[in-house]
C-alpha cells in the first residue's frame, strides 16, 4: 500500500471522472465512481457476507478483489479483512487504508487511467467481482459496539420545545451550550428493509389516571443521519474538536422510530427508552467522509459561541438533500412529506464527537453516532411526522389519497439523501421500513 | 452431561456442605462452597485471560479443569468455553450448562462426595488448577454489548426529586407504574480496581449566566448491583415478567459513578449523559442466580397493582447486606459510610427485564442492567453521597479525620455485599475504584 497522496484523493473526486460500468454515469444514480461506498452483502449463489462497493447498479465484491490481487494493503494488513461480516477489521486499519483502497477502487472502476483495463477486460474475474445490486441481499454495514443519538437541530428542539413544554421558552438553556445527547440502544439497530412491529407500551391517556397498556398510537418517525466511529479513543483521553473529524469513518441515513405516546409518559427524568429501543433502521452503505468532501459548507452560525473545547476552525457542515417518503400498504405511489437539508444542523459531527468524549468516554470503532432529527426552518423541511403534523392537528395528505397524523400500520417509510454534484450525485441510498402490527 | 436435578442443585446450597479448601470454611469468607461465582482472570505466569471460579481464598481454573477431562459438557459443548477471555460463550450456552457445572464444580470441591479426591488428591492438577485469589489479575468477567441502568429504588427516588423537584411531589407519576431506565454506555464499564479519572465537563455554577469548563465539583457514587443476561430474546419478541428469571445469568455489584453537577446542567431533556458515561465499575465475580436462590424475598408491596405485563408470581427480592466504604488516600482505615440492603428494591430484576423488552427491544448475552442507586429506609442506608450528605449540605465525618460532602481525588471508594446464610456468607467480593485527579 502507498500513502495516499491529496492529489490521489483528488483525483477521485473529479466530476470529470466516468466509470466503464455505465449505470454509475447516470446523473440520477446515487452510486457514481465520485461515491465509492462501503457495505456488506451476500448473495443466493453465497451465503456469506462479505465487503462491498456500491458502482452504479452493481456490487463489487472486494473479498474477491483482495483474493485476486487487486487490492493492496500493507503488508501488516494481509489478512483478507473483506470476507467479514462486518466492515470494523477494515475501519480498524486506520485512514490511510480507507483512503487507499478508495483510491485503488476508483482507478480500477474508471476509465482512462492505467488500471482501467484490469478488471473490465478479465471477464472471469468481473463475473465473479461484480454482483447485481438488485440480486444482492444487504446485510447491517458494521458491527455497532455503541449507539448514542444527538438532539443537533435547533429548529427541532424547538418546535419539540414548543409542542411539549414553554413556547416561550422552546429551547432549553443547556442546548445552546453542548451537542445534548443520549445513550441510545446498539442491539435494535437495524439494516434498511426490515419490517418494523409496532411497539406496545404504557399510555397515559388524558382522560385516565392510570396508563393503559396497549399499541402505540402516535408511531413516528424521526429524519436523521449517523456516523460511523473510524478510529477509538481511549478511556479518559477526550478527542479534541480539531482532530474529531479523523475519527470518523462515513456516514448513513438513520430512522430513529419513535413511539410519541410511550415516550411523552416515560421520558421524565431519565430521557426515552421504550419509545426508542424497539428499532432504528440505517442505511446500508456507508457514505465516507473522503466522498463527502466536495459537499463541505459552513456550519449554522453559533451563538453564542460556544466553550472552547467545542470549537474548530474551518467549514464542518455538509450539503445533504434529504427527503421522506411515505407510502400506505398497497398504493401505488409513495407522498413525498418533507424536504430538508443536513446542512441546517447547528452542532457538527466533530464537536458531538468532542463533548461525548471530553468527560472521558471511550468510543470504539463501529461506534454509531445519530444527527438527531433533521427539521429544517420550514414547516414542509421539518424531520418528523410530529412536527409536520404539529402532533396530528394538521394531517398530510396522501397524493394516493388519505390523510396522516402519525404512521398507520402497512405504512413504508422511506428515508432518501444525497449531495448533488455538476452531472453527478453522491447519494446514500434508501433507507426504508415497513410498519407490522403490534403483537396480539 | 446429565441434566442436573433439583436435588443436585439443592445439595450444591446445603449450609452443611464443606470445601477441603480450609478458607473457603471460615464464616467470614465471601467465597464458600456454596458460593462458586464465575469470573475471568489471568496470572503473572499466564497472561492468557481464562474462566475460573472463586473458592475460598483461590481461583480454580475452569481451562485447565475442561482440559483434564473434570468438567462434562454435552457433546455439542465440546470446545472449552472456559478457555476465553470472557463469560460469554459459556453462558450462552444455557442455563441447564450453568447450573450442570455448578453441581460437578460442588463435588470436586467438596468433602464428603463422590468426587473429592478427584482433584484434591491430585497435586500435579491442583497445582495447575488453583491460583491464589492474591495472584490473580481479575477481568472484566463478560463482553458487554448493552448495559441499561434503572432506578428502581423509591427511597432514592424520592430523594433526588424532594432536592432537585418539588419534595411534596418528589415521585413522578411514571415511577410507581414502571421501572424506569435509561440506556447507559457499556464502553466505559471497568472492572473493580481500575482507576477512575475525574471527569471534565460543563458546570452550570449559579452566580454565572453561562456554564463554565472545568473538573467536576461533585463527583459521587451510587450503589447499586447489575445483572448480566444469560439468555437473550428477539427483537420483537418480549419476555414475559413470569419467566424472566430464567434469562438471568447472575448479579454483579456496580458502582455507577456520577458527576452530579454535569447531570444536573445537561440531563433535561434527554436524560444524563457525560454525567455518567466516563466509567462504571463493576465486581469481578458474578454470582449467580443458582447461588442467591436461598436468599430469596418478598419484594416491597407494591402499590398501585402493577399492570399485568409487570406481574408475576412468588418472591422476587433478594436479602444481599451491602455497604459503601471510603478511604482517604494515605489513610490507615477505611469509613462505612452507608449499609442497605437489596431487599428494599421496589421493582424486581424480573420486572425490569420484561419492561425493557415489551417495546420489542432485543437483549443478548451479556448485557448489564443496572438496578439503580439502592437506597433504604433510613438516612445512613442511602446509596449515594447526594443523598447521604443531602447535596453536601450534612458533610460525612471520617473516622481518621476530615469531612465528605462528595468525593475527593485519592478517595478509593469501595462497595461490598453479601448475603448472610447460617454459618457462611455468599460474598460479592469488592468492587473498588480509587479517583484520580481531572485531565490538565
Amino acid at each position: 500500500m502507498n500513502h495516499p497522496t491529496t492529489r490521489d484523493l483528488q483525483a477521485t473526486l473529479d466530476p470529470q471522472r466516468k466509470s466503464w460500468i455505465d449505470s454509475a454515469n447516470d446523473a440520477a444514480c446515487d452510486f457514481p465512481i465520485q461515491n465509492l461506498p462501503f457495505g456488506v452483502f451476500s448473495t443466493a449463489q453465497d451465503a456469506q457476507a462479505r465487503v462491498g462497493v456500491a458502482i452504479g447498479d452493481q456490487v463489487l465484491d472486494l473479498a474477491v478483489l483482495h483474493d485476486a490481487g487487486l487490492l493492496s494493503l500493507s503488508s501488516a494488513q494481509s489478512a483478507n479483512v473483506f470476507a467479514r461480516a462486518a466492515l470494523n477489521d477494515f475501519i480498524a486499519l486506520g485512514r490511510d487504508a480507507w483512503r487507499s483502497v478508495r483510491v485503488q477502487l476508483s482507478s480500477l472502476l474508471a476509465t482512462g487511467t492505467a488500471e482501467t483495463a484490469t478488471l473490465r477486460d478479465d471477464a472471469a474475474l468481473r463475473a465473479r467481482a461484480l454482483v447485481k445490486l438488485a440480486d444482492a441481499k444487504l446485510h447491517l454495514p458494521v458491527d455497532i459496539p455503541g449507539y448514542t443519538d444527538f438532539y443537533s437541530s435547533k429548529e427541532h428542539a424547538t418546535n419539540v420545545g414548543s409542542m411539549f413544554r414553554d413556547p416561550k421558552n422552546a429551547l432549553l438553556p443547556n442546548w445552546s451550550e453542548m451537542p445534548i445527547g443520549y445513550n441510545g440502544r446498539a442491539s435494535s439497530v437495524v439494516v434498511s428493509g426490515t419490517p418494523v412491529r409496532r411497539p406496545n407500551g404504557q399510555l397515559k391517556l388524558p382522560d385516565q389516571e392510570r396508563p393503559v397498556f396497549g399499541a402505540c398510537r402516535k408511531l413516528d418517525i424521526e429524519l436523521e443521519t449517523g456516523f460511523i466511529v473510524g478510529r477509538g479513543n481511549a478511556l479518559g483521553e477526550p478527542i479534541a474538536c480539531e482532530d474529531a473529524e479523523a475519527h470518523i469513518f462515513g456516514m448513513v441515513l438513520l430512522n430513529d422510530w419513535s413511539a410519541r405516546d410511550i415516550q411523552q409518559w416515560e421520558y421524565v427524568p431519565l430521557g426515552p427508552f421504550n419509545a426508542k429501543t424497539f428499532a432504528t433502521t440505517i442505511s446500508p452503505w456507508v457514505v465516507t467522509l473522503d466522498a463527502l468532501e466536495p459537499f463541505r459548507v459552513a456550519q449554522p452560525v453559533q451563538e453564542p459561541q460556544p466553550l472552547d473545547y467545542l470549537r474548530h476552525a474551518g467549514k464542518h457542515g455538509f450539503d445533504i438533500a434529504l427527503e421522506v417518503l411515505l407510502r400506505p400498504e398497497g398504493a401505488s405511489e409513495a407522498t413525498t412529506i418533507a424536504r430538508t437539508n443536513f446542512r441546517h444542523m447547528y452542532w457538527t459531527m466533530a464537536q458531538q464527537l468532542a463533548h461525548h468524549t471530553v468527560a472521558g468516554c471511550n468510543t470504539r470503532v463501529g461506534d454509531l453516532m445519530g444527527s438527531g432529527t433533521i427539521s429544517g426552518p420550514t414547516p414542509d423541511s421539518f424531520g418528523s411526522l410530529l412536527e409536520l403534523t404539529w402532533n396530528a392537528k394538521n394531517p398530510l395528505e396522501l397524493k394516493t389519497g388519505g390523510t396522516r397524523g402519525f404512521i398507520e400500520d402497512g405504512d413504508e417509510l422511506t428515508l432518501a439523501g444525497w449531495c448533488q454534484g455538476d452531472g453527478y450525485r453522491v447519494g446514500f441510498g434508501e433507507c426504508v421500513g415497513k410498519i407490522l402490527p403490534a403483537a396480539r
